[in-house]
């Protein structure tokens, strides 16, 4: 029988609409809705006084306004926010001992790569830029390799040009300026450009080769400045040479059968609403579990969705060193939303607040559940590479451009995303494998979405079902034996590097 | 005769060096150089002692750090940065009434603008997005637009997909929201797009369409939500229906003769040396003022580049009200910048330096030039759009891509582009005309470069010449009778809004 309204904990006083539970109907036994309560909307379980606390997750996502009798619907404005957790209060260590799920499978086939560190899931020719002065010029030429050259080079899933916004007009020598400038440097060599450096630059601009790229990778045969080559012609030869040399190169390239030791992916959600922390997520959070249990390694991120629940991430980290480093970077991002006269309440969207999510707290709470159990063995600053497998939290904003760019630039091969609203979010640099968390939105959108965890609302399937349908689903993605929709479509999102310093 | 130094003001102490000057040769009459002058350097006139000015442009440009001989090279690192001009001790309205020369031509042919303002110098659909989240899908119906609709419509220019960074995951009601949001708003609505709409949302977004859309403009037949589309497939035809209804509409309008009252244009400086503010921004500043002089409107911006020239652009403020609205904003980018742990000598590139230009007094000076000699009617806020028409200074960002960005949404309709190392750079939205500062330039890019205003540096034009031929080659492009570099090879940088508040 399908579920009518979901309490997810024994301590919750909310339980949320599966579907529209009209008013009159029976929510829960003995439980009758006082008045509509839309789909992904919390309905009241017991009397709520005035300043108590509301409950899910098990836990305060936030205090009653008013008095709210059973049965009535707990809405965005019926809450007050509470207070963040207080940095100085966690504590860490005390909740590592979870007993993951069985990896059923301990291999995929991937590209060995040529720099260490993650194996490729796509064999891709990476065209890095200094600066934003060359993105016409190299659109240009790309078309042109794409059309004229990569037919040629079979073995060669595609190209991707790595524009931004960064490089010039910007202040370089800032405090926050390593943040752009860490993450422009690990996306040149990315796990999917199988050891081979191509990159672009002008020749005046404020972000030098010296400063993007690797020393040994900033020969002659991998760098092109604009201003040296005698006109427009000139340069588009000068650019379609030089891939066409790397593409030959690549084209040399096999999978091999690795240990997912080797494997590294991230996950992130976007658009999410009251099931994206009931099915989509906690399913995520699984299928990661099951990476990490077989020596994968899995990053997740999201600041001020993390942000509520940072007590929590604390309990899991692993040592010391990932802890100060969880602190310093919450820290860091308060203080920065402090800066601009905002605050981590800035985060839900209307969407969000459409989908049944009436704060931060109840996102967070949600957000965090695609971590899975595993103890936290490392902290990384945006953009920064791991050193160590397992789960990680990488601190990037939530922005889905942002957090998609600082995690490829952590080394990321592919992404899983959760989505509860609906966004054909895709990367050219590594594929995007979608999930939704109702079954509406595959309904709406059957060619776009990659696997429904709305049948989890429904109670058609466990979060273990979904979550060990999901592991399978990475680990094919990453093996190339499925593209997901995005991947299928070309459909891909523009890099969108986090850049807090000042333009000049 | 070509000339050897140039020397721009009789207090100057310091001229500079057309080509390089070996040491021994004579620089100027009795002027014998101590040692290599680079091209663009400068060289001593006078015995200069530690703590006194370097004079250039008739303004101290720094402080000698240390005694400088006649005949030396006065190096960027021989130069102490001055404070910038006080904003509380300029003065407005006592340079209001230079004799501007006389414009040749009264008319150009454009398109008349059906939302009343500024005409168009171009027929094209415009596509508006509030978020990121669009970019993948619409990306892929524009090439097909391209391909199989565009060729069916002979009298539209082209298609212009709005894409940028903004619209989700931004602290959306923080105070600095205003900047991208105003710009996003009057991109919409820009001259070159015919009076039709256009708006694709995903549905979720922060950025609501009530929120970028005029209220008459946010309805059926102008705005597409991707969510309430049935998967990937309807998207595309269903973009591709709305954009042939528009391509349609569009291809009815025809160019009329209009009065240059009907024009505004932007102007913009990037990869900056030594010679723009002798060469290149002078004959800008030459056809800026015949334009106003016709009746014309020319913005001029870049915030750091105008910081050290501030009291001369209040000198020529028309009224208290723009001296007033330049000082908030000399003001507000001042403490922008602090905020930020920068202050405008965050400015030069190591291009602008190796190009002779010290620091960022001596590159603001040269900066400003651009802007003639015409009084300032207005001062613009970033992406506003102005109503007064004469010389505007629009306050945006110096870099290229923010600061074209904010004069599209101010409604230019085509922008002068002064260079002196080379940029590539173009606008989708607008026809860039590309003018360099040394004959090497044109030389080195000959078909990327439209102007050579390096003949004056060698004596070869004089500025009234050169500005004489950017004036007519403006009204010949604005016009469609020409097509500069950029806009003949589809040369287009990327949409870059100007959000200085946080990502969340």
């Amino acid at each position: 029988m399908k579920r009518t309204a979901i309490q997810l904990h024994q301590n919750d006083n909310v339980a949320i609409a599966v579907e529209l539970i009209p008013v009159g109907q029976e929510a829960l036994p003995g439980l009758i809705a006082l008045e509509d309560i839309p789909q992904g909307h919390k309905i009241a379980l017991h009397d709520i006084l005035k300043d108590s606390p509301i409950v899910r997750y098990g836990v305060d996502i936030g205090y009653a306004m008013h008095n709210i009798s059973r049965g009535r619907c707990v809405k965005e404005t019926s809450l007050r926010l509470p207070v963040p957790p207080k940095l100085e209060d966690m504590h860490w260590g005390i909740n590592t001992s979870a007993a993951l799920p069985t990896a059923t499978r301990s291999t995929f086939k991937g590209f060995v790569n040529p720099w260490g560190g993650p194996a490729g899931t796509r064999n891709l020719l990476g065209i890095s830029t200094t600066v934003q002065c060359v993105t016409g010029v190299l659109n240009i030429a790309v078309q042109r390799i794409r059309q004229e050259l990569l037919p040629r080079y079979p073995y060669v899933d595609g190209i991707v040009a790595l524009n931004h916004a960064y490089g010039c007009g910007v202040a370089i020598n800032a405090p926050d300026a390593d943040i752009p400038i860490r993450t422009l440097r690990n996306l040149v060599r990315h796990p999917n450009f199988g050891g081979e450096v191509m990159a672009l630059g002008l020749g005046c601009e404020k972000l030098t080769l010296e400063m993007m790229l690797e020393k040994e990778d900033n020969i002659q045969e991998n760098v092109l400045m604009l201003q040296e080559i005698k006109g427009f012609q000139a340069m588009i030869s000068a650019i379609m040479e030089m891939a066409e040399r790397k593409l030959k190169k690549l084209n040399q390239r096999r999978r091999q059968t690795l240990p997912l030791s080797d494997l590294l992916i991230g996950m992130q959600c976007g658009g999410s609403d009251a099931f994206s922390g009931v099915t989509a997520n906690p399913a995520a959070g699984y299928a990661a579990d099951m990476l990490v249990q077989a020596g994968g390694t899995v990053l997740f991120s999201e600041a001020t969705e993390v942000r509520d629940g940072a007590h929590l991430i604390a309990e899991r980290c692993a040592d010391e060193i990932c802890f100060q480093k969880l602190v310093s970077e919450m820290r860091w991002y308060d203080d920065y939303l402090t800066r601009g006269g905002a605050d981590r309440s800035a985060n839900p969207t209307p969407g969000n607040k459409k989908g049944g999510l009436s704060n931060i707290v109840e996102k967070a709470m949600g957000s965090i559940a695609k971590s899975g159990t595993a103890p936290i063995v490392e902290v990384l600053s945006p953009g920064e590479k791991p050193t160590k497998k397992g789960m990680i939290y990488a601190n990037t904003s939530a922005s889905d451009f942002v957090c998609g760019t600082s995690q490829l630039a952590s080394g990321i091969t592919l992404q899983v995303f959760m989505t509860g609203r609906g966004t054909p979010y895709g990367l050219a640099a590594a594929p995007v494998i979608k999930i939704c968390s109702r079954n509406e939105l595959k309904e709406q959108w059957g060619d776009l979405i990659d696997i429904n965890a709305g049948l989890i609302a429904t109670g058609e399937m466990t979060i273990t079902e979904v979550g060990t349908l999901l592991f399978n689903e990475i680990l094919d993605v990453a093996s190339g034996l499925k593209k997901p929709a995005a991947e299928e479509y070309s459909i891909y999102n523009d890099l969108c590097l986090f850049n807090p310093a000042p333009i000049t």
